[in-house]
């Protein structure tokens, strides 16, 4: 300990020294020595770091941990505290919650809380818990309406898909089936939404994707998906999905492939091949998956 | 209040004299009157019910609300508790957790929290949390290496994809990149890892997907998703995806979809079509989706 300190000491002062703020952090605080913790996290404040920092770098740690650490750091250092709490064992969300209930005042997040093995916590998943406490204070921090492109744009970049149960974004996170809750939601949704979708740009969802699916599904659909196509085309559109539901069963990934494809198809005019049978084996090859053709 | 009182002696004393075992539950707990929910709770509690149940039914609830909500029903009744969480703002694992910590003795669970919106706490991720503080006890009541499989099932029957960042199962939930994390993970698994992937059956996982794709990569790519090939057939699959991904940039889905296609062609020998063109409409439809033929 006595060499981590002196290092950290070291350090510190150097970067001080070209007036950079600093950040000190610890590597998997929760499985670390709570004095050897909490020793170096005074030193380090008394010096003056801006900001000290807790990470949960394995994804162990569970809420009450984590209120009993940041309470315990806030009561010995007089500087900020910032935290990361990896998704391992799904409570990174909550975890991010509590560290502010305790008087964190800096969570990382990440889009989709792309990051390690499972992740971080997300941006969209704490934006819900924080909204289902105080509506009004992050509705005035941040542009809600844009999340959902957000994440889309990022699902996109690292090729991955947007998980069906995502908070918020999620394809049934709005979803509600016939029956009570229906009813109910109808009536007065906050019977059973404590988030109100169209805080986010979104809207309430009706499911589809069998033969009897209407062509009003598709259309909040194609709008949930935020692309640009008239009702004909959505009746166009309506009419393949109906038809290859018809064949065997679809889901949502399936009726979102479709829809994309023929988006694509209508907005880009396709080109013939100009360079021989290398191009149709490709063609092929790009046929067999789902992902829309790139011209 | 009386009215409710009063209905539910009556049903509970009428389920009772026929020797039914009796859950007693509120819907909504979170947003309920703290002193007519231990009201209710405390009455049905001493006329006799096996367990009283508290629901987060719009999902509001945070871990430390939990924990005093479940603390306190615990001082006020001698039966034992259940607790239903909603996702809807990613706490159901978390809150779950802090319920048992609490004294609660059951946990509504649903394979990948399959359920209304974005779903209840889902048994996997549960386990993932139990298994980080108490393995041993864990192991000896659960069959975890039956996870993946009950998941894989599941998510077929309800059309979803189990999601890229599920805990133990998604796809990069025992991932490591290149680097001083992967440098540490050989060294020694638990620096990063709080999870074993071999007590649920599972590997550890080497970024694929591109065109320097090993077939040794696509080999435990084929072992997680539990398909039978040998190994001269995993290297043409591999040989198949390399082309590919020449061609543009493949997400895991896509491989996935590969590899199922080709497992599926070469343990289903094709029939050659027997009912004309309306075959070959249907085959090119199906050709512009992901999932394996149906023959």
């Amino acid at each position: 300990m006595s060499y981590i300190t002196k290092s950290a000491i070291e350090v510190i002062e150097f970067v001080k020294s070209k007036g950079i703020e600093i950040r000190f952090s610890s590597e998997d605080s929760f499985r670390s020595d709570i004095v050897d913790l909490l020793n170096i996290y005074k030193t380090v404040d008394k010096i003056g770091v801006n900001r000290v920092g807790i990470a949960d770098t394995v994804g162990c740690a569970n809420p009450r941990q984590v209120y009993e650490l940041v309470k315990t750091l806030k009561s010995v250092v007089s500087c900020e505290i910032e935290c990361h709490f990896h998704n391992d064992t799904g409570c990174a969300i909550a975890n991010a919650y509590t560290a502010l209930e305790a008087g964190a005042k800096l969570i990382d997040v990440s889009v989709l809380g792309i990051g390690e093995r499972n992740g971080i916590t997300p941006l969209g998943g704490l934006m819900a818990r924080m909204i289902a406490a105080d509506r009004e204070y992050v509705m005035s921090k941040y542009k809600l309406h844009k999340l959902r492109d957000l994440e889309i744009l990022v699902a996109e970049a690292v090729q991955v898909n947007v998980p069906f149960n995502n908070p918020i974004t999620g394809f049934c996170a709005f979803t509600h089936k016939a029956g009570i809750h229906a009813k109910a939601i109808l009536a007065n949704p906050s019977t059973y939404e404590i988030l109100n979708p169209s805080d986010f740009g979104l809207t309430r969802y009706i499911h589809f994707a069998n033969r009897l699916t209407g062509w009003n599904a598709i259309k909040s659909r194609v709008e949930q998906l935020n692309l640009n196509l008239t009702d004909d085309q959505i009746k166009e559109v309506t009419s393949k999905i109906k038809r290859l539901g018809d064949v065997r069963p679809l889901n949502i990934d399936d009726v979102d492939s479709i829809i994309k494809d023929f988006h694509t198809d209508v907005h880009t005019p396709r080109l013939a091949p100009t360079n021989g049978p290398a191009v149709d084996e490709e063609s092929n090859l790009l046929d067999s998956v789902k992902r829309p053709r790139l011209n």
